[in-house]
């Protein structure tokens, strides 16, 4: 890492803070599991509005909210070193991840996701 | 109609057969009958899936399935004179149309519809 890398993605950004063997697994598991449960309440609520469709525009509008719902997904959860920060920034202000599962984190980490969820907090309000 | 009408609508192709009144109401009826019941299908077809989605990939399978009735039928269920009788056609192929429904049409048209139905019936064969 004293030279830069050819490849783009492997090039060491600066202020891109590293993250250690333990933090990666801690990383991991909260990510999988907010991701679990964001996909599985869309899983109920699939099954609560395809069980009261009645008529064709209650088909075309589960088709919409499923595309959105992929989409979204797609986009808020990106498992990149480089953007984990920022996914964890959203997922705690959505409350879709705790503090308690981001416990063993560096603190500039920590710091910086915090640190984002309030920015939004404070945007939504 | 004795002029040649300035909008390309209305403008009277050649080898385009003309609808009475009587003619219009059969095609009304029996396109919203099988467009009722295949929005049914669909609709049914929905609630299963939905009712066994397991994981995520259910889910984009159902979206995927949402997706492509949507475009199929928009595509089929195309109600202008100048395309009705490649619709029935279709649709008496599929087995969505009976000759029945369509008894009262002038047996020109007929004769283009099943002519359809049976090219298409050959052409999948």
């Amino acid at each position: 890492m004293s030279s830069p890398s050819p490849t783009p993605n492997t090039y060491p950004y600066q202020n891109e803070p590293t993250w250690s063997k333990s933090e990666k697994a801690i990383a991991r598991t909260a990510f999988d599991a907010a991701l679990g449960r964001e996909l599985h309440e869309v899983i109920q609520r699939t099954k609560q509005m395809a069980n009261a469709i009645q008529q064709s525009s209650d088909l075309w509008d589960l088709e919409h909210y499923l595309t959105e719902r992929r989409k979204e997904i797609d986009r808020k959860y990106d498992y990149r070193y480089s953007q984990l920060r920022h996914v964890f920034g959203r997922l705690l202000y959505e409350g879709r991840v705790s503090e308690e599962e981001l416990r063993g984190l560096r603190d500039d980490k920590l710091k910086s996701i915090r640190s984002l969820a309030e920015y939004l907090a404070k945007d939504a309000a």
